[in-house]
């Protein structure tokens, strides 16, 4: 089942209170990569590069099944670069430098054999690059699931407008879907943002775990109590990666097996949070992922209780 | 299953974003005892109160099983009062007023017939009297839960350690457990104040849920998903209240049945923040926290994926 995923691969330079690194690889479309490979070898990327992007971490997702035909080269370009400063509490951050380098002209004309994806995951980007992405669609995708940032509310909210009328699945963090909607209430905020468009809408919440809402239904998946979290960075994007690459293998987009892709993808999102960077998400196998989907089997499995005296 | 329940009766003024209330009834032996009081008509009531305390709050909770022959009334004396202002989040407040009045001079003697009680449950009050409660007993009861705050954790240190190394349970919530553990993660955190004593800590995180943890042990229980949360005072302790009044029903002082105690806690502290104060605990049936029950159990149930491909 082919899985097209559209984001960013870019250079992150980050401070935790357990320790700084200067320049690593980030970027959404690195993190879904690396956690959707785990489910499915039929992924296209869609991203922007400058030449200074090394050539080995595209090999390496290669080697994973992911194919890079859609992904633009500009030899004389920088990279994304992002970097940030997590809060002791690791849920915030500040931004302390945002080079759009070569993203400021990222118009992705999708590759023909792309055209007809069945599951297309759009990472946080402009909405217009969004929108673009899913009128070169020849065939509707089975299911269009897609993330966001509060940026984009504040400088193209027409555009988000026209987005969210166009897929089936949004995920967004807490504040975000505030900001969205206008409601304080995460209940009432997931009515209103169905309300303009999306479905199922997932509501993350960092270490307290996620909800998805659909219609009159809502399901609560718990993050898993870890010892430290090391560093947060792209932990909503390997999540959104786990989800659909489960989706993808299954060809299931029912609301229960919606409900098991964000189990999955909070298993690898609490994997990713291990070290700096992608570099667990490169180490794990399939049994570290099923071992922590057992985990969270534990975690909240417990006996109903008759109330009746 | 005799249940023995320690803590204040109360008045409480209280201002939320939805409202404000001048003087209403509160005191966490008030919650304790309402929320206790659906699963058990066995409860002693251990607490203080002034003169101006109506007699008609004292016989709702008498109607409802609940024993008053250790509440001492002081007949020129005020009952305690707290007034605090929620903020927007619901899970911060600001407290405006305490008067202890009669609660200064608590010194609680058991009458003979509470000294043998099979479940004991402290709530928030000075570890010396929860101490002197607990030395007061004839036969060590089979569980005894305890509530704290960080309040104690700054004036009363000392004897705090002592009541910890006497208990089987404590209830905090998050920033109480860090500040009691001086550590940051939660599961380190309640690592340590095991081994303070307690081989049970719950760690309340209001609208995120709780947590047990017990050995290498660790359970989550989600909040329902609510509309509205329009006033969460007491909702600590009707957790606690539905929480021991589970175990004193059933017997079973298990890790499982601890599992389900949580549930339960948390259907009963869903109904609480409805209305304020113990108001809406005045009204719920049987059928109403088994309702909640079963959406607990909706709001968590996934399929468990296997993940090979």
């Amino acid at each position: 089942m082919s899985l097209l995923v559209v984001g960013t691969m870019a250079f992150d330079a980050l401070e935790t209170p357990f320790g700084k690194v200067d320049r690593i690889i980030g970027g959404s479309g690195t993190y879904l990569a690396w956690a959707a490979s785990n489910f499915t070898n039929d992924i296209d990327m869609v991203s922007i590069v400058g030449g200074d992007f090394p050539q080995e971490e595209i090999q390496a997702l290669e080697d994973r099944g992911v194919n890079f035909d859609g992904l633009e080269i500009v030899p004389d370009g920088k990279s994304f670069f992002w970097s940030g400063r997590y809060h002791m509490d690791m849920n915030t951050r500040d931004t302390l430098v945002t080079d759009l380098n070569v993203l400021a002209q990222f118009d992705p004309k999708l590759p023909e054999s792309y055209t007809e994806c069945e599951y297309l995951m759009l990472g946080n980007l402009a909405p217009s690059v969004q929108i673009s992405v899913i009128n070169q669609m020849k065939k509707r995708p089975k299911l269009i699931v897609m993330d966001t940032m509060n940026f984009w509310m504040s400088v193209a909210m027409d555009d988000l407008r026209t987005v969210l009328g166009m897929v089936d699945v949004i995920m967004v963090n807490d504040s975000e879907a505030r900001e969205l909607s206008g409601e304080y209430s995460i209940v009432k905020a997931a009515a209103k943002i169905q309300a303009m468009g999306p479905k199922y809408v997932i509501i993350k919440k960092g270490e307290h775990g996620a909800l998805l809402f659909h219609d009159k239904n809502v399901f609560f998946a718990p993050a898993l109590p870890l010892e430290d979290v090391f560093d947060p960075t792209g932990a909503g994007d390997t999540f959104a990666g786990g989800f659909i690459g489960h989706i993808a293998r299954t060809g299931d987009i029912s609301f229960s097996n919606m409900k098991t892709a964000i189990i999955v993808g909070s298993a690898l999102a609490s994997y990713c949070v291990e070290k700096f960077g992608p570099s667990r998400l490169k180490e794990i196998t399939k049994d570290d992922i099923q071992a922590r989907m057992d985990e969270f089997v534990e975690l909240v499995q417990f006996d109903i209780a008759l109330v009746g005296a």
